[in-house]
């Protein structure tokens, strides 16, 4: 048994995860934004010009905001595969501020930074430039966001999100950029789920089925 | 808060559900396959004729086994979506007995079944065979599998394993078969996990930070 506070943080950061929240979201200026409704071929005022070029890019059919199937289709690891539905879901789940189901310039502005910030993160751990995070490479990566996580936890972690099935019992494929994301996001959701029951903070609480179950299903 | 035991089953099952278990795994006979391996153009001896026509059909580059690129190719939804990658993984997981990261003639065998039995739970319970399970689909799938959910957690499992992300407020999309069954098996192994701890049977359980992570990360 793990004794002492095993998910505490530990103070010594190494590198700055991305916001502890669920990234910055951007303000809905809605009336900002120099009549975007009615000229979906222009810019927003102010808009930064590279962000607009990208968001224009994305936007394939040019309707003036992101559907899923185009962030979708623009999503891709390292290696080019997509990004899971799990992760695109999780994505919009935190952008689409407005739940109108597409992503508007401004919400792009918002996952933009979120997904460069983890880009850099994941850049930094990348240790061997494989493209995807590996066993210690993943071990460094919770230590430095301050999850003193357990060996045995790890290796669940590893397998789950690894990018391919695992073949005979040595270490698990990597994990590709959009599974990390997802795989940090939920460690991080878990824990803090974990801490507000534990109020006095001793590493132990006690849940009903139903608390334990609402946590688990409203992790990504 | 939900009192009395709310994962209790309930024993008026009106639809059984697939193996309880992780499906009934084929026996591994290797050397029962009349040199299946040395063969790989012929049937092992007694095989299904049918099945083993499924088997070559999807063992597209007549290897003799099928790889996780040829499955994922060939497990498909009703919509013609791809399963996800975990789902592969689970199945992989299940099936994969010899843990040699591909499926022999075998091991298909298991995962056939398995896959053709959910596949009839899940005509059974689309009722309105839009191809996917929606809101009172679910509670009446889960109800007869014996588990009493409380209305918040049918609504998260419908939010989780949603095939594409909510627009507005309004219900998610439905479940596609894929999700649907990776939803069932989630379900089952974090109540069965739950039921292990909870010996004394009242709903409530006491676990450390490393259980509690151990059981989630665990499920598929």
């Amino acid at each position: 048994m793990y004794a002492g506070r095993p998910y505490s943080q530990q103070h010594n950061h190494h590198y700055q995860p991305p916001p502890p929240g669920y990234g910055s979201r951007p303000p809905h200026h809605s009336h900002h934004q120099g009549g975007f409704a009615y000229q979906p071929q222009g810019p927003p005022a102010g808009a930064d010009p590279q962000l607009w070029q990208w968001f224009t890019a994305v936007d394939a059919d040019h309707s003036g905001s992101i559907s899923v199937t185009e962030l979708q289709t623009a999503l891709v690891n390292g290696n080019w595969s997509r990004f899971d539905l799990d992760t695109v879901k999780m994505l919009m789940g935190m952008f689409d501020v407005d739940r109108s189901g597409t992503i508007s310039y401004t919400e792009f502005a918002g996952l933009w930074k979120y997904i460069s910030d983890w880009q850099n993160v994941f850049r930094h751990f990348d240790r061997d430039r494989s493209g995807s995070i590996e066993g210690h490479e993943l071990t460094e990566a919770f230590r430095s966001f301050g999850y003193n996580l357990a060996p045995s936890l790890l290796t669940l972690v590893e397998h789950k999100y690894a990018s391919e099935p695992s073949v005979g019992y040595g270490p698990p494929p990597g994990i590709t950029f959009d599974r990390f994301v997802r795989a940090c996001v939920a460690v991080k959701t878990l824990t803090e789920a974990f801490q507000r029951i534990d109020t006095d903070r001793d590493g132990w609480i006690q849940v009903s089925y139903e608390q334990f179950m609402s946590i688990v299903l409203a992790a990504p």
